[in-house]
Parts: C-alpha cells; structure tokens; sequence
C-alpha cells in the first residue's frame, strides 16, 4: 500500500480510505459487551466508536507510509493511540476535570453512563493501548520496535506529556494569561502525543534514527497549529460542527492563543506552526505529501 | 542475590529487605514535583511513597529468585506493578466510586489534593507502569522479556482483568449475594495482577514456559487467598491496623464471603486458596521457600 514520491494526494480520499481501516480496526480490538463487566466494555465502545477525525492514528500512518513502510505494518498500533487519546478525553470530560456533555456529537460517557464507568473505561482504554503495543507473535522481528514505541508513547503520554499538560491546564483557569505557560501547556496536552504518534509510525517502517527524529519535529508542530486551531474553534465554530460544547474555554476563564493575541494573531501563529512542521519533511524522501496535506489541514479546517 | 533451594527464611526479616530495595527503586522511578505540572507530581509521590506492603513487588521478586535470577533482573518492572496497583487504589478510592477518605494511613489523595488531582495522578502512575515496563537501553537482549510481560501485565490490568473486577464489584452492591458472581469479581479484581507479578518474574528470570505458568497459578491462588483475607480483615481490624476505614463492605451492603459463608467458612476457604497456591511450586525447583511463606502469610496477616 506504499506510494511513489511525488505522487499527488487527494487529501479527502486518502483520509476517508484509512479512516475506514482505522475504525474496522478499532472495531476489532475493543472488546464486545458480555458477562460481569460488560457496562465498561459498552462504554468504551461508547467513546472511541463515535465518528472521530482519527488524527492520532492516520499521523502514524502517514508517517509510516513517508518512511517505506505499509499500512499493515502500523495500523494496529495505529489505532491504539486513538484509544489512548479518547481515554483521555472520557477523563478529561469528567466533572471533576471539564465537566462537559456532548462529545464527538454524543452524550459523553459519564452523561451516558455513570462517572463511574467513565472512570473505568477510560482506564479499561489506557491499558488495552499498552496490550496493543506491547502484543507481538511469539518470534516476531519487530518485537524490539514494538518495545520502542511503546516506551516513547507512555514518555509523552504521563507526567512529561498529556497528563501533565492537562493539570497545567486545568490549574491555568482563572489565572493571569501567560504566553510562556500557554506554549508549555499546548506542547504537553497535545503536542507530545502527536510527536509520538508520527514516532510510531516511523519506528514501524524501520526508519532510522534520524527520519524518526524528523518526523517527531514534524508531528510537534503539526499539534502545536492543530491546538491554536482548536482554540480559535472553540471561539468561532457551532456545537454541531464540533460535536462538543463551543465556548467553553471563555467561560471558564482558560487561557487561549484568541484571549491572549486575539484571532488574527492565532491564525498567523497557527500558521508558523505549519511551516515548521512542513521543514523536517524536507530530509523525507518517500512518499511525504499526505503528512504536508494533514498539517494544512490542521488549520483550515472547520471542525 | 539469589539463595540456595532449603535454606530457611526468616519471613520477616526477607519482606523488610526487599521493601526496602523497592521502596528506593519507587523513589527513584517517580518524578520530582517542580514545574507547571507538579500537583500530579506530588499526589503520585503521597500515593505510592506511603508505608504499603508491596505484595505485588515482592512476589515478582520471590517469583524471580524461585526460577534462578536475581534481585536486579526484575526490581524496577517489579516495583511498576507497585504503581500500577496504586493507580487502582486511587481511582477506587474517588467519591463516584468507593468514596474512601482514608488510604495506607494517609487522607486518599482527593481529598489531600482533588478530585482532578487524583483522577490525573492515577492516570500518570499507570502510564509511568507502561514506561518502565517497555524502556529498556538500546540492544538490551531482555526487550522481547520486557515486551512480554508488558503485554502479561497488559492483559491483567484492563478489561479482562482488575478493571472489569472493580465495575462488576461495584455493580454487584446491593444487590442479592451470588457466590459464582463474588470468585469471578476477586479473580478479576485482585487474582489476577497477583499472577501477572508472579509471571514478571518468571520471565524476567527467563524460566521457560512450565514455569512461568506455574507461577502465574500461584499467583492467582495467593490472590484469592489475599482478597478473602482482605474481606474477613474488613469485618474484624481497627483502622489503626488497616490504614484504611474498616467495616465499609457491610455499609455499602457489597458481596462477600464473610457476608455470604461466614467467618469460619471464610477463613477454611481461604486455607484452601493457601494449599492451591503452595501446590504449583513442587514443580519450581529453585528457591521457593519465600514463595510460600508469603501465601501462609496472605491469611495470617493482622492488616
């Protein structure tokens, strides 16, 4: 499923053809509601089946694709950084964290279910990531790369990465804005996990030191536009466009690039950010357009 | 670090040196509080640093010394499984839970710090179980042991494992007591990350697959054991002796055995747990006196 350099892309086509292996996988690896537990296996089902972008696992396909590989060769670790990121989105939907309803256009799942569930599924969610990417075939070649990737998603996705980014986040409320914080928290809550996301699929086609070094560059600033873009969604977009609560971030007094600089000044910063992820495809010499159209993506989009 | 097979053990004395070896290594392995993020930081540290017996730990350890390795091979993937069960403590202990006030002697960390304190710093614990789990340095022979007893642990803790045990507990309370239904919640809820721990040891001490399997029965019986004991404690110790509020299974009217059978019946089933769990090691030829030790202890312990 590999392509030819210099080949053009229709970005909507090759986004949709692997959404559509992306949630067959999904499909797969969750598991189906039965026995004593089957509230949380619902639940999960609940969270990650809704209609998503799938960001997170078609990075690391792309990437994967820009390095030599295939798709088969990444889809289901892939797939599990969607798991990974919706855990934290059922989490951080929580009462105790953003206290929101309305997720991927759904009720969210402690809306759905109980805060218990969500509690749990999330947890369920965490863990069957790891299964995911630490599982291999007795035998398996790749079990070092597995190895690999498995320890750079959880460096960004703990302390160092998401969660720490998301109390930085959630602490910021109501404080004075502060530029500097506001970029730490970005690189953290979102950043961290797409650079890891493009990491995976480079260490998936075998690519070298170098290439996975070039793609992580790339998957930090494609996060840090897609973040401001966010923000600038929030204060701009319908519920329906979205699929979550707009607005919000005003209303609870968080700090965004719009507050701070107002939507001018975001949309060029979000667009600095694009030329900065769009430098490292330069040492890329595979098929490297579909990650060039993802990070324009990021900032026109409108949902 | 390893002993002769028949050398006599002083329980007491064994536990003590291998908590502390733990003990440094948890201290080592969590991070500093300092920056945007050390709230997290810090409520992992009050969560995991309290005084704990480390079962898991140092049945990884005993597990490990039994099948031929030593104290090295498998001290920091033992003391993750000390992280991971502290996640599960501390998203049980959460008011849409068990609404626990009081852990390991210590206030629970929502009510030390918050609630989104608490949700964050167990999902951090957990992730930093994958990160230790999966890292290891660049051409280390161990990666695919590594790689193996990730996905082991994996498997243990999500769903099909503590995960899927903690929401059938939960939605077993209150409702009428089911013998059949309260095995299936403590092999799930506690028996199985007992055999994962007994399993990490095995592996990471590279005994082949008889021995791992006889390990991983051990474990779960030693689990088994351990919940029942856990169950009668709660119905008979002071909070003194518990570290945690006594009498709390009866008042959220949760199935038990000592609510089901009694305390006598209870305590001879757990007996019985003890002499499943001593049976697989006839076949460990290594030093298992440790081993079973620890099973006598599970249901003589006074906390």
């Amino acid at each position: 499923m590999s392509r030819e350099s210099g080949e053009l892309v229709n970005l909507d086509a090759y986004l949709e053809q692997r959404r559509r292996w992306i949630d067959a996988a999904l499909e797969r690896l969750l598991p189906v509601p039965s026995g004593p537990a089957s509230t949380v296996a619902a639940a999960m089902r609940h969270a990650v089946l809704a209609p998503g972008k799938r960001l997170r696992p078609i990075v690391a396909i792309a990437a994967c694709e820009a390095c030599g590989g295939s798709v088969d060769d990444v889809l289901e670790p892939a797939s599990a950084l969607e798991l990974l990121h919706t855990y934290s989105l059922v989490h951080d939907d929580l009462p105790a964290m953003d206290d929101d309803d309305l997720r991927r256009g759904r009720p969210t799942v402690h809306r759905a279910f109980s805060e218990a569930a969500a509690i749990l599924a999330g947890d369920a969610l965490h863990t069957l990531t790891f299964e995911i990417l630490a599982t291999r075939p007795a035998g398996d070649p790749a079990a070092a790369r597995r190895s690999h990737a498995a320890a750079i998603v959880a460096r960004r996705a703990g302390m160092s990465g998401m969660v720490g980014g998301q109390i930085a986040d959630l602490e910021a409320e109501g404080t004075a804005p502060d530029p500097e914080r506001l970029e730490w928290i970005h690189a953290h809550k979102t950043a961290a996990l797409l650079s890891a996301s493009a990491e995976v699929g480079a260490i998936h086609a075998g690519a070298d030191e170098a290439a996975r070094s070039a793609l992580g560059r790339y998957g930090h600033a494609l996060g840090m536009a897609f973040q401001i873009a966010d923000d600038l969604l929030d204060c701009t977009a319908s519920a329906q466009d979205l699929g979550k609560t707009p607005g919000k971030d005003r209303k609870v007094g968080k700090a965004t690039y719009p507050a701070l600089f107002g939507l001018d000044a975001s949309r060029e910063r979000a667009e600095a950010w694009v030329e900065c992820a769009l430098a490292p495809l330069a040492s890329v010499d595979r098929w490297s357009e579909p990650l060039e159209a993802l990070a324009r993506f990021a900032v026109t989009r409108t949902r």
